[in-house]
């Protein structure tokens, strides 16, 4: 029996509450001797990793670097080596596009082509009231192509999500996207003879958005990337008999939620909102996702301090979470983003799991380090969810 | 390769021999800040974890209650997701019933009915002399339903084996228990069409019964569970090439211990005669699985200070162990049992490995706390077996 097939036999419906908290990109490397988690001052976090059990969790397996697809799967209990989901479907469900099972989906740039190159990946960076004004008119112009339906979404500045809808569509396809610039206009190809249909459509979508897009330089050609198809996923209400509610702000984690199955609430900008709306919709859930992407975006931008001070921020929030009395709270994250290296990492997350049914361990503070002392060990992040579902009581004995 | 494959090909019979003690529910959870085993004196345990390596093991992943079978499974180095035991099977080889590849078999319970409706699942927990006269009864009646041999075999107080001998039986099917009171009569019923021919022949099983058991108030009708067939498990001879000797009291564990193929002797209910047929048998064997039961029952009642008072019992025992000279001694348990959860629990299990050829950690006591601490980790129980052939100097390199 597989993991999935025995959480599945084994759980049941109680009153008990999951609280999971990622907070992005969390772990870091030294900067003058200490990580961004060692430097600031977490009290509250400090003082909950006393009572908790700890560890260092890696989303894939070890030196694995995920990108957030992967990394939030692994969390939610879905093993990332299993479900592999392009980057077309998450941008396609974080924008709230409904996505079939029979449709394809891509992510869109608009871009600049002038004197047989594209010349600007981004089309200058457009604003996102222009880009809705071209998606409008790619949309009246171009409705289908060989009984395919076309549709455009407009994302923020020069993102846009195209969607094909029709029989026999096929994600074997290579990005329609130079991914460099000064480069002429690529077509995409098919990876099996079962996409050649489909890339027929797509190039000739190139080709009919170019001659509609004539007059709207800077944004006058489209790039395309991350064909996907929506991966059979079965729901955590399915698998785990939760209720789920996931709080986030970003496309990715919310099209991510959806997939397994979350409602989804927007937790705004601030960090504050995010909060508010846990504390808000407490009593309707028994498993909530609380994203909080700061931490990643200063990671990315190589900007220590920020990241540092961001997590004093989250730490001050520890108490209010814990004063709804959750029977589970898990603080983790997706995966590392240490501001040294300016992108995600291969670096454990440091993990705490907080409940009644536990030996606290003696771990001091919530570190890479002192995690790494936890009563969890090192740990695959797929783990997480029924040691979750454990410590809340949801799941029956296996095997008699 | 999988593991088993493996471990065949390297396995190889030498002289050293192995201690698996196994302390049934060894591990809890704190009451007054401490667990069982962190308010037991244990001074020989902890003079030995000294002396060991150790580490903390999940018999099944993290955050999984094991029952019995899938735990002990794991322990004798069987991967419990793939070998599923039935219940049936479990208790017929405990109680010495034979099973043939082609066999069924099922748990029963003689029960009360009255006025339509079952009100005692135990019948008052009639006497086990009582249940051998009412089996006799039911073998004599009952010899043959549409060519299946039936035969049934006494166990304690008011539980029994069912065994059906015959072609193309399926234990695809429900139980036949209504697990509540005060319910009607429950047949069982096929989970798929080649069940049909099964299901049948035990419905009318169940009102020959009935028929025959009108007389026998308050034990007048049977309730049956865990239909189940043999699975096909390798025995620890062909595997590991090793002679492996069982000592045990329990039903169950003598019928997992007998599943994979080992010599059992019967333990008695002292905790002194199992230690003392460990010596008495040391010469004939190379691989001995003691197990100790009470901790796990103590447990269970919710009773923490006599299964405190249990663990210093077992820790009386361990120098007699030591003075045998085992070349690798293993003290550990199938799944934890906290007296304050009064049931099985997915808590890892405390594991030490006593044996010249390691590096003694820095634990200091075999306690839940100090373990994790130990140079074992955290880790899967299936391990557990390849660890200790090796330490036993029984395993050849593997690959050139």
């Amino acid at each position: 029996m597989e993991r999935e097939e025995i959480l599945k036999e084994i759980t049941i419906k109680n009153d008990s509450k999951i609280v999971l908290i990622v907070i992005d990109g969390l772990g870091g490397l030294p900067y003058k001797g200490k990580t961004e988690l060692e430097t600031a001052r977490t009290p509250n976090l400090d003082r909950l990793a006393q009572k908790s059990i700890c560890g260092l969790s890696d989303p894939v397996f070890m030196g694995i670097t995920p990108g957030s697809g992967p990394a939030h799967l692994a969390l939610f209990g879905y093993d990332p080596t299993k479900y592999i989901l392009g980057r077309g479907i998450l941008e396609a469900l974080g924008i709230g596009v409904e996505v079939g099972e029979k449709d394809l989906v891509a992510r869109g740039n608009f871009a600049t082509f002038k004197d047989g190159k594209i010349i600007d990946r981004r089309a200058g960076r457009i604003s996102t009231e222009e880009n809705k004004k071209i998606c409008d008119l790619l949309n009246q112009n171009i409705k289908e192509i060989e009984g395919v339906k076309i549709s455009l979404f407009s994302g923020k500045e020069h993102r846009f999500v195209l969607k094909l809808e029709g029989d026999n569509l096929s994600d074997y396809l290579t990005d329609a996207d130079p991914q460099k610039e000064n480069q002429p206009i690529k077509y995409t190809a098919p990876l099996k003879e079962e996409a050649e249909f489909t890339a027929k459509v797509v190039n000739q979508f190139i080709d009919k958005a170019m001659q509609v897009l004539k007059g709207s330089y800077p944004a006058n050609t489209v790039l395309l990337r991350g064909f996907s198809k929506l991966p059979d996923i079965p729901s955590m209400q399915e698998l785990f008999k939760l209720n789920p509610l996931a709080i986030a702000n970003y496309p990715m984690y919310k099209g991510l939620a959806r997939l397994v199955g979350m409602r989804v609430i927007d937790s705004g900008q601030e960090i504050d909102s995010g909060f508010k709306i846990l504390k808000e919709n407490y009593a309707y859930y028994d498993f909530f996702y609380l994203h909080i992407k700061k931490t990643d975006s200063y990671g990315e931008d190589g900007n220590f301090e920020e990241k540092v001070k961001y997590i004093e921020k989250v730490d001050k929030y520890i108490p209010d979470v814990l004063s709804l009395k959750p029977d589970v709270l898990v603080i983790t994250s997706d995966h590392s983003t240490p501001a040294l290296l300016k992108s995600h990492s291969w670096h454990p997350n440091p993990f705490l799991l907080y409940s009644r049914n536990l030996i606290p361990d003696n771990v001091k503070k919530f570190t890479e380090l002192e995690c790494a002392k936890g009563m969890l060990g090192r740990f695959q992040a797929i783990n997480a969810l029924s040691l979750m579902l454990a410590h809340a009581l949801k799941l029956k004995k296996f095997g008699a």
